[in-house]
């Protein structure tokens, strides 16, 4: 039976992942949870961000559910690096799966776009790049002072991330890869990425492919979203074009992700893109829709791909059956949805 | 009487350039132009991108006009590193300004967004960051290849430009900034923005603030572009985000842009954010309105604000009479710009 380790984190973390967990119950009764409270609370009342032995307990599980980590009160960086990176890198998930559909039933932002048309998937590099946290400053506080930010990227994290894609891409019905950099600017990651790509990409005939830059992309997301089927790019493009791909297709209040490891060395971890969103935390008005796709994620990942299904397929009930402007009880949504995945 | 280099470049470049000038002659007339043959045509024919004798002649010039540079028989960085960029960091241009509206008349791709609502201009930073050229690469084409970027930022550079960025706020109606960046990952560059930044704002109590994340700023610019007014950022972050307003009012077709040395010390450079666009090169068909707009920040920098007012109703008149779906003539719309800016 699957061992799953439930961070609930901060914020709307804990009510949208009570939500994701009953209807994980729902369609895989006996799923062992266990809880582990990490985030801004336990770094506020005893300083610590992760410490080493609740990793190797995370690492003994056969996937993480995680809410949402970050508040207001702790510093930048702190829970960001220290606990939500941290497990990323630690846990090597190198691809960072990030799935956008325009759900029949919502309201996206495009006057031009019917449901059902976007269908995309970003698979974002996970463990490189400028998250690799390979910075520094000199002088500080005084006007000399000079900071870096560097982007590391290796043949070997590019590759692997790449293959995934291609992978992907030939699991679906379009068989389409864009590669997303800035190669006019960026001459050597961008060549090394561009170079890594050709090469996979000739060992896959059967998949079309393109380029385009990052700021290409970004506007590409807002006037045809429907020409992406899957994107390949890099740790801070993929952050960007998440974003940009969840608002067309209705906010991050539905967008799911998976921080994957696909050799299955190490946990995976899942989580909704949208972060503790303070701001209504504890209001009971979050939308569960994004972790509950995440535990969705969570479910294929771990080969239970007909449980993932069943839960899709209640997303799209409730989706399609929303009346706009109504607001929403974050309880409500997740009986509902467990409701459906079982009937 | 102004002193204007022209460069047309590659692609439309000529086609929408002949436009601007046809209204800057127009609006001021007497302006004293000399072209410049840069871009790929050069290169191919000489090898040459941009020899020391011809930048020494542009910096003698009031301001460069620039119509776009690239071309895919050009590998990817040579004409953007040793023309465009090399005249953005040569010539100082730390201000690199991109005005985003919605005009009347221009069908958004956005559903909720009226025209009028959308009046935001974004201060990118032009000199420094990861446009620096700071990367290399180790063991290339092996599989232990490694390649690496780095962003370098200096107090010096970003003080300067967030100052610009709160004088301008300081003269519009909303005088608001906003910054963007990443501080929650990019911790080292990230804090220093973000303390240049709360150091300005406490010199300009009368100008609201706000930060937000990149990938946050990229959703809210599709779902909520009327929030901005003043957007402060660093140069690769500015790149895609002012592609993403580009995109949410009307395209890069009518998006205008200014690389600015606000001292004067140096020409400012104003260029369409759109490329050179192969693909409709030699038909006609281009829109020179982000070219025309480009001459009108043009015309305001060089102290000509009534000119460029003329120039912006001009743009007004022509976008607001437009039938949607019928193919324009590049030269007909500059025909009727130039008309409309006398009239
Ligand atoms: C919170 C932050 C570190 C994170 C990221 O930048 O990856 C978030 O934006 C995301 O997309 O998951
Ligand atoms: C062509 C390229 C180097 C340039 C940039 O990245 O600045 C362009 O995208 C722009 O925005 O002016």
């Amino acid at each position: 039976m699957a061992r799953i380790a439930v961070v609930a984190g901060d914020g709307i973390g804990p009510e949208v992942v009570a939500q994701a967990r009953k209807v994980l119950d729902a369609v895989l009764p006996g799923v062992q949870a266990t809880e582990y409270d990490l985030g801004a609370a336990r770094w506020h009342r005893t300083g610590e961000v992760l410490p080493d032995s609740v990793l190797a307990e995370l690492a003994g599980h056969d996937a993480i559910l995680l809410g949402a980590v970050g508040d207001p009160t702790v510093p930048p960086g702190v829970l960001e690096r220290g606990l939500l990176l941290k497990l990323r890198f630690a846990f090597d998930q190198y691809v960072n799966l990030r799935p956008s559909r325009l759900w029949p039933g919502v309201a996206g932002p495009l006057g031009n776009v019917k449901p059902g048309e976007v269908d995309l998937v970003v698979v974002r590099e996970g463990t490189e790049g400028l998250y690799a946290g390979a910075g520094g400053s000199l002088h500080r506080d005084t006007p000399a002072e000079v900071a870096t930010e560097e982007s590391l990227n290796t043949r070997h994290g590019v590759e692997r991330v790449i293959r995934d894609a291609f992978a992907r891409a030939g699991r679906r019905e379009r068989r389409k890869v864009t590669l997303v950099h800035k190669t006019n600017v960026l001459t050597h990651a961008g060549s090394l990425w561009a170079r890594a790509f050709d090469a996979v990409a000739a060992e896959h005939p059967d998949v079309a492919t393109e380029y385009q830059h990052v700021d290409a992309a970004a506007m590409f997301l807002v006037t045809q979203p429907q020409r992406y089927d899957v994107v390949v790019t890099d740790n801070l493009f993929g952050d960007i074009l998440t974003d940009i791909a969840a608002a067309v297709t209705g906010g991050i209040g539905l967008a799911a992700s998976g921080c994957i490891n696909p050799e299955g060395a190490y946990p995976s971890m899942f989580e909704p893109v949208h972060g503790s969103a303070p701001d209504i935390a504890g209001q009971g008005v979050a939308d569960p829709v994004a972790a509950v796709l995440s535990a969705a994620l969570l479910l294929e990942q771990l080969g239970h791909a007909e449980a993932a299904a069943r839960v899709n397929a209640a997303v799209a009930t409730e989706l399609a059956t929303r009346t706009p402007g109504v607001t929403l009880r974050t309880e409500e949504v997740g009986d509902r949805l467990a409701a459906h995945a079982v009937a």
